[in-house]
């Protein structure tokens, strides 16, 4: 059974989050502290400093010579399901079929794993759930943001061939005017050829997207850093960890404090209705750790790897998807609705499972 | 003689600070990430936030109990002498007395003890460097910038009893506007009992200064936890411990960062002219060091104690000295010029101090 001091010892690790997260809510609705402009900067700092840097901390600090493979293997057959559901669910009953599948996916199965998972699984399962966490925040990093990305991008290519007053939006957007559009103006002439070069568009800014992107960056170099470090033994200079540490150790009280600012910048905390809200709130909550469930259980995971993934597939919505959603104008009210209204819930959610499946036929 | 490891051990501890800096320094100049208006953002943060919880975590985990009456009162002294010597210096020489008695104050007897200082000595004289100098952030917080804050204050109602014009331009600056105004003006109708109202105001606004100060809080907080939690031995509890921890952690890096855009959005490195600049220096890091080896001398110090004193005075300049500046426009071309180009010398200044007063006779 749960014991008490197992759930206070939670508390410990997620209450100081909501803290970080209401003074920030706080310093904007009652103190009025902070301009929209203001919170931008903030929010700036947190995407292009102290997430990389904390992407990089955890990554570079865990033995990769030690994945668990069976967990990146059900983590990659719960992504697959929902990948494929996703697409025959959009395919027959919605009209914005793309547009549902990417959404999907990002709802049941692209968790808050870095900001709010390792805290939280640290309070329940102690050092070994950050090791297997920071294995999933590797592959979400480096496989699943660049997969959605590719979707947002085929998306907009999509619409890009069909139209050019999209296309022309769709560039203000990504802020790179004219060589696409004269390419693509070039291409339309040459017919056929036309259709390659749309592809190589399509290649060169989904590129260009991962190319400008930290934490992509911070992930791979952490990754490789850790493959030499655990390889050869290795120890990063104390001078350049320290270096890397004096930004990253704020990482987490900053990203907390920037989803703070975020939610109340919203004029509407429920953005998208009450209905929408709940679905979301359905798929990220349950769906998503039902998949994982399916998942594992497929994999044969026992114990507490498998309370680990299951935990960890039922934390609240992560925030990269909802940044590629606004940029790309796909259901962005959505997830600023499942990632706000997740994050009020997100606690008595996890301690909702914990204690579920804490059973001892598992 | 001091040893190479001792000085990479140093180098351990203070380029971290130069990294984090120099990071924001490029990120303005090289990346132009940020505009001024999000810098100011980041700065608000780093001032409300980062700042006074990293106060509140030194002071509340040093014990007040063990307080060094000898480092105190050569403090105290070392301070006393530079406010008599520029009282007299300024009245004999300068035109504008009171400026330079303010300013001279700032430059020789307050360093960058908090965000420099512990680091840097941490680096040389370990864990209880952090203590003693932890004593002298308490004291800089909670008396010097009060007295500062009055000492401006002071000029600036001297400034408002001669002319309406320049107090009506000093309100605007604090902003607060109609009652004080209004005041001043039935006080002026009334005479003599006018005074009285000055003075009436005087201590308004410094308390109102003193009240909107979050460090000031903080300090006061931090020491007050301090004595109750070393008296009968109890400890935060790990909830609000860690919910303080989350943001406070990263307030060394932030504080740094802050500096670095400080420094990138000025116009012109040097704002106050070379021969002002080389005076400024001379008083920060020759004339501090030197009243604070008379004081301890007087006071009977030496060994490890008198070291840290006088390292410490050697610190670049404090940030707070150039923000209440910057507010009352008193010479803060010269003071920012001293916090740029000091930080940039810190490093050799302090080693070169280190290795001379590590001589078997101190």
């Amino acid at each position: 059974m749960i014991s008490w001091p197992t759930i206070y010892h939670v508390l410990e690790e997620t209450v100081p989050l909501y803290v970080a997260m209401i003074v920030a809510y706080l310093s904007i609705r009652w103190w009025k502290l902070f301009t929209p402009e203001q919170c931008s900067g903030i929010n700036k700092f947190v995407a292009k400093f102290s997430i990389p840097l904390l992407s990089f901390q955890i990554l570079s600090t865990n033995n990769p010579y030690d994945m668990n493979l069976k967990l990146i293997f059900s983590d990659i057959l719960q992504k697959s399901f929902s990948l494929l559901g996703f697409a025959v669910i959009s395919k027959v009953f919605c009209v914005e079929k793309f547009d549902w599948l990417i959404t999907g996916l990002s709802l049941s199965s692209l968790p808050n794993s870095l900001i709010v998972g390792i805290p939280l699984l640290k309070g329940m399962y102690g050092n070994e759930a950050v090791k297997l966490l920071s294995q999933i925040v590797a592959l979400q990093s480096l496989i699943w943001y660049t997969l959605l990305l590719f979707l947002f991008e085929f998306r907009a290519a999509r619409g890009m061939s069909t139209t050019t007053s999209s296309e022309t939006i769709n560039e203000a957007e990504l802020g790179t005017p004219g060589p696409i559009q004269e390419r693509h103006e070039e291409g339309q002439a040459k017919g056929v050829s036309a259709r390659c070069y749309s592809a190589f568009c399509f290649l060169l800014v989904v590129g260009r997207k991962l190319v400008i992107n930290p934490n992509m960056y911070a992930c791979l170099i952490g990754l490789i850093w850790a493959l030499i470090s655990f390889r050869w033994r290795i120890h990063l200079p104390s001078i350049i960890s320290n270096s890397i540490r004096i930004l990253s150790d704020g990482g987490l009280g900053m990203a907390m404090f920037s989803l703070g600012l975020f939610t109340a910048l919203q004029t509407k905390i429920i953005a998208c209705g009450a209905k929408k809200m709940l679905l979301s709130l359905g798929i990220r909550f349950f769906l998503g750790p039902a998949l994982m469930v399916i998942s594992s259980y497929a994999i044969g995971m026992r114990g507490t790897l498998l309370k680990v993934a299951i935990m960890q597939a039922a934390l609240p919505q992560g925030i990269v998807p909802f940044v590629f959603a606004k940029e790309y104008n796909v259901h962005a009210d959505i997830l600023s609705t499942a990632i706000i209204v997740g994050m009020m819930i997100a606690v008595p959610v996890a301690l909702g499972y914990y204690i579920v499946i804490d059973h001892p036929r598992l």
